[in-house]
């Protein structure tokens, strides 16, 4: 509901707003104090006052809402009375089904992704390791770039073709739907293709991106599709989706949804459950824990037993997309838990400094690239070969290193292939150190700073790695390909860490420094995304084993605290920068003296209950509300006294079936044509435009009756709400629209998420 | 508020129900069918519809509901705009240190029970084993039958001292009060005393009963107990801590301490966070998930700290009071996923079967031996007489085996003292195998059961162990005794989950047992209490390992199923037996034709905004109810228009400090001697009774101006709502009243916890 646009048009719709002035006013006893010093622009509402500019502004008002209330009118009661619990049965059962679907699904598209990887990642590498085992530094080098370019330029038309919306990681999209924001398209079926091809290029291409972010987005999509199960392009609207067909349920299977494309991603179903938790979903129940859980185990397991194939292995062990087999053997000392915290402060520091950096970048690119194709294509295609040439040119800088430098502790029984390393230009029996980090897998990087060997890599090169992998960190972030952050910010961490691990050996024995790339990770992860036991646990199902909860809780914890001091998480700037209003669980505490009244939209348009076609007509043109409160004028006539709420979109099709009134006086008479299955098909569909439909006299001149329609069981406030409240209660329960009631239940405004943020 | 338990008094307020009658109400749209066949006493609500007897249903009517909503009053607003960001920091700050405290002091409870135990449980074995190396069974079974006795009885005692509610686990309890539901004294510092003394006694005494439960309840006391920091029998009541005593802040702190009680006892910081949002809480928000991450952290840290001492060993790994060095090298097969599916089935019957057996024993234990400490310390001490006999004596049963036939297999690095068993009245380098299992503590018993080494039992022993153990746990569960479920669960299911690997493997090679008996374990604790995530995470967590997460994903999963097909977990059915009107989540299907009018109670007591004191003290006299809405007459006098809500302790603390009206009109005259302070002070304390109030004749002829301390934020709700939407918007925003009104804004009714249960 937008704050004013419009006057109302009805004769019994006006200002009452000075009414009820006789009435007390709990704010106002002490003059008018309050009164002057809030302006409703003056709210502001985040954490930290970010200014937003007057186009921002404009454009996160313009921006709906979901639907996340029950729309409990006649119908639907009628409905209920009709329901048995064999009904009841089947729609829970019904979930448990689309669960399965959705698991299975994520899982195949999860392995999917990793097969055609190591597919294209095995190409490049098998056409440019042959230049480089004939020593033909230039060949090999234009091979392994104009590989990487390929990549990249198809990854980018992926997005162009297919919108910004494939692009990054879509985190903050998915964050916002599942917030209640209705964000077009996001979930859509063309970003959801455009991501996948373009994540599969880009993750390919050498670029400092990783698959993870795009992999929850992906699983968000594909849960909100299996669960809606229609098409508004193809007019494909099966009834047997219908009862899941609104956006309570389907908000329960993004959220899903996003918990499962982590789960399959990483292998870690607990630690997918707890990403939901913690992060990605505003609304949560008991059941969803459950539910969600089923489905990334299903995920995950599926993924899994593709990547093994069931002839060649009857064991089983379980894998993501990325495992490390860690050593277990070592434990640590309590003095150590100071070095912990050190890296957690490191990674803190690290986490802020990368976020500040991230977004200003991002507002750069907003103001000078804008949405233009050529620009973004060239940006990507330009970061891509700085980024090949610094990963491939890096490693001549150092000397090449002895194989046999390398000494395997005995007590590990660690997977022997981590401490194979990369050859490159280096003489036989020797390896580059950096090579070994740059040219190759994301995964065997990290695998190889995770491994057990201690003297495997020497300081100069780590700082170098840890530098380069920030640097390009930052800067590919943002990009207009689909890419995560998840693995990037691991690698940054596992290189400090490592390198700090390392630096300290020098000076005390028994220091384990593949311990600190691990530390050094989660710290890295805690410090950009804030999350906390979501890290811990994925770290944990990572490496499987939990003898370093310790050390990495603690590194998260000190991390996240340090970030927090410095700015927000990455998420909530990005969802500022993407202009998505998220409403925290809580109001900060400078909105703690408002009141509700200070900042509704207070020229409500209302609706009578009994409505003429021709004034319906004219109001819905007169106006954008997505939301009318339905008011009885009362004995006195000139009152408009709450009775419900209805949706624009519902009287949209009430009017194009022309579900007129024929009864008369206060008797309600219901459409035999017009039952709760019709009524919810329809109104499950996008509405048909107002200007298609044509009223003849006759119709302009009829009644509609609007109370078997309207949502009897909305939410309203008195107007001695204060803010917080207001907001509380509208948060809490997912509201879209909030009536705003005084002392002789007249409306007098409005509250609806604009008003808030 | 109960429901029409007196007649208002006020001349103001009459039954002005069929004064809206000429209104149109949605329900009633097709003459009076929905009017009869709902009265307002047969709504059944839960998901299987319990039979209640009348006593019950009164029992449950007179529960009060703790107040989690804001009293958003004008001191409030004023106090709001007297605050700086400073003090909000010092507030979340001092909400740290809290939890820092809260972790410390539960981990160090956990540490001082576990040594306390180990020594009690060492004395008795110390004496009793000198008997039996000395082969003199008689002795040597008269003093285990002694020790055990008195152990008993001191426990037992310690119940009948601190009453009824140190008994048993206390989760029933913990869990009501987190919905909202006042259980009185369940948090106070005798039951928190009597529960650790008996808790100490009952797990050393060989009784069926586990320290798990009773340390969450012990966590939610000192939660409670430390964030509010005031003793009403001392009448302590220091000003720092006063911002946190309000029922919301403490509901927090108590949902901590739940999480860090379960953190402390099995050393599984994430199982507690996890279990304390699938489990245990009802209200969960993110900084809540962080703050008991750090705190069970902290909680887990300390009992290990504590544990290995920082003198003796530099080294540091996280130990609880349960762990197990879980072998780690064992894969396991596809086709075995099939057998871990049976183990799940198995677990879910016998959980199902747990919990009929046990509710209906305790059924028979309310109706026989009620509240009596002869009957109840005779019940404690006969079951521990059973319970001595049988674990002495049938180890008789079955033939010592040879020490030697226990083979280690060489793959595993295992803890080898898992492997020593006890020798019993056996020769010497021969072992009892049901000794071993029954004649110690139960951490060893476990042990042995979760050891790699496959032929260390034999099948019979398994079974009757199994059988025992289900047995003694539905016995003594209910006991006069602190003790939880946990714990003897694991054993079951262990012993069953053994039993069930050792038989296949009769016919498959290569088959690990202590798989099995790991996954029968978690089968079985989710096939009673029903909990999915959180129990997975806690085997994870005890073992160590993350290989075997899909065997127990799988088997908790099928567990909950078959459970969930015969009846709900057992903490559900102790509520009911409790008399704790617990909400769920959503309302159950049944209720879905209910309108809130049917079930709300009609007869409101209101107040006007300036009350007469007289009549204030008569009304207050007249009824037991907890709050009253306030009423403006409005200009036609006889109305009703509600303006807000305050509670009946609030109305006892103006009464009692003379907090008149003094001013005229409509302006409002704030007490300058009751300020915010004052009167947060006063009414975080227990009200004065009425009756010791003595009013002159000039003070009941003044007035008392209501509006500055009523809640003017108070959600309401139109009399036209369904029950299903009234239900859920109560559980969402945790309220305590929910005043109804109509079109004219008069209050038509009032919705509290006992009309929705």
């Amino acid at each position: 509901m937008g704050s004013s646009l419009n006057k109302p048009l009805s004769d019994r719709v006006e200002d009452i707003n000075n009414q009820s002035s006789m009435i007390y006013d709990p704010w106002r006893h002490r003059g008018d104090v309050n009164s002057t010093y809030h302006s409703s622009s003056s709210v502001t509402h985040r954490r930290r006052n970010h200014r937003l500019s007057p186009l921002e502004k404009q454009k996160m008002k313009n921006i709906q809402s979901l639907n996340f209330s029950v729309n409990d009118n006649l119908l639907q009661r009628e409905e209920y009375e009709k329901t048995t619990k064999g009904l009841h049965l089947k729609k829970t059962f019904g979930k448990w089904i689309i669960c399965l679907f959705l698991g299975v699904i994520v899982g195949c598209i999860a392995y999917v992704i990793k097969m055609v990887v190591q597919l294209l990642q095995g190409l490049k590498f098998h056409y440019t390791n042959h230049y480089v085992s004939n020593g033909l530094q230039g060949e090999a080098f234009l091979t392994f770039l104009g590989i990487n370019l390929l990549f990249v330029f198809l990854s980018c038309l992926m997005v162009i073709v297919a919108g910004p919306l494939a692009s990054s990681s879509g985190i903050p999209e998915v964050k916002g739907i599942l917030n209640g924001v209705k964000v077009r398209e996001a979930l859509g079926f063309r970003a959801l293709l455009g991501k996948i091809v373009s994540l599969v290029l880009s993750f390919s291409s050498g670029l400092f991106v990783g698959p993870e972010g795009p992999m929850i987005h992906i699983g968000s999509a594909v849960g909100a599709a299996i669960s809606q199960f229609k098409s508004s392009t193809m007019g494909f609207y099966p009834s047997l989706f219908l009862s899941y067909r609104n956006d309570r349920d389907k908000r329960d299977f993004i959220s899903i949804g996003a918990a499962t494309g982590l789960a399959a991603a990483f292998g870690a179903p607990i630690g997918g459950v707890l990403f939901s938790i913690e992060e990605v979903s505003s609304f949560w129940s008991r059941q969803l824990t459950w539910r969600t859980f089923f489905t990334c185990v299903i995920a995950a397991f599926t993924t899994n037993f593709l990547l093994q194939g069931i002839g060649s292995s009857p064991d089983m062990h379980d894998t993501g997309l990325l495992t490390f087999g860690f050593s277990r053997l070592y434990l640590f000392r309590y003095s150590e838990l100071l070095c912990f915290c050190f890296l957690g402060l490191i990674g803190g520091l690290l986490g802020a400094f990368f976020v500040f950096l991230n977004i200003h970048l991002n507002k750069w690119r907003k103001e000078k690239l804008k949405q233009n194709p050529y620009l973004r294509l060239f940006e990507a295609l330009f970061v891509s070969v700085v980024t090949s040439v610094v990963c491939y040119y890096a490693s001549f800088i150092f000397d090449c290193r002895y194989q046999s430098n390398i000494v395997i502790e005995t007590s590990v029984c660690e997977d022997q292939s981590n401490t194979e390393m990369v050859q490159f230009f280096c003489p036989d029996g020797m390896y580059s150190e950096l090579g070994s980090l740059l040219f190759g897998n994301p995964d065997q990087a990290l695998r190889r700073l995770y491994s057990r060997t201690n003297n495997m890599f020497t300081l100069p090169p780590l700082l170098v790695f840890t530098l380069i992998s920030l640097f390009f960190s930052i800067w590919s972030s943002g990009l207009w390909v689909a890419g995560g952050l998840f693995v990037p910010m691991m690698m940054v961490g596992a290189g400090f860490g490592r390198l700090f691990g390392q630096t300290i050996s020098m000076w005390f024995t028994n220091i384990d420094s593949s311990i600190y790339a691990l530390v050094g990770s989660a710290a890295m992860m805690a410090g950009y995304c804030r999350m906390t036991v979501c890290i811990v646990v994925i770290m944990v199902e990572l490496t499987e084993g939990t003898q370093y909860l310790v050390p990495i809780i603690l590194a998260v914890m000190i991390s996240k605290w340090v970030g927090d001091f410095f700015n927000e998480s990455v998420y909530e700037h990005l969802m500022e920068q993407k202009s998505i209003p998220f409403l925290q669980s809580k109001p900060p505490h400078s909105t703690n003296n408002i009141r509700i009244s200070d900042v509704m939209s207070k020229n409500v348009v209302v609706l009578p209950e009994v409505c003429q076609v021709r004034l319906l007509v004219n109001i819905l043109n007169s106006n954008n509300h997505n939301a009318f409160p339905v008011i009885n004028s009362g004995p006195y006539d000139n009152q408009r006294l709450y009775r419900g709420i209805i949706l624009r979109d519902h009287i949209l099709v009430l009017l194009f079936y022309r579900v007129f009134y024929r009864g008369t006086g206060e008797e309600i008479y219901l459409d035999e044509n017009f039952d709760f299955d019709k009524f919810t098909t329809e109104t499950s569909k996008s509405p048909p435009p107002l200007s298609e439909m044509n009223f003849d006299q006759f119709e302009l001149d009829s009644f509609i009756d609007l109370r078997p329609y309207m949502n009897s069981s909305g939410v309203t406030i008195h107007n001695t709400f204060s803010f917080v409240e207001a907001y509380k209660l509208f948060r809490n329960m997912g509201l879209r629209h909030l009536p705003v009631i005084d002392i002789n239940n007249e409306v007098v405004g409005m509250v609806t998420r604009n008003d808030l943020f």
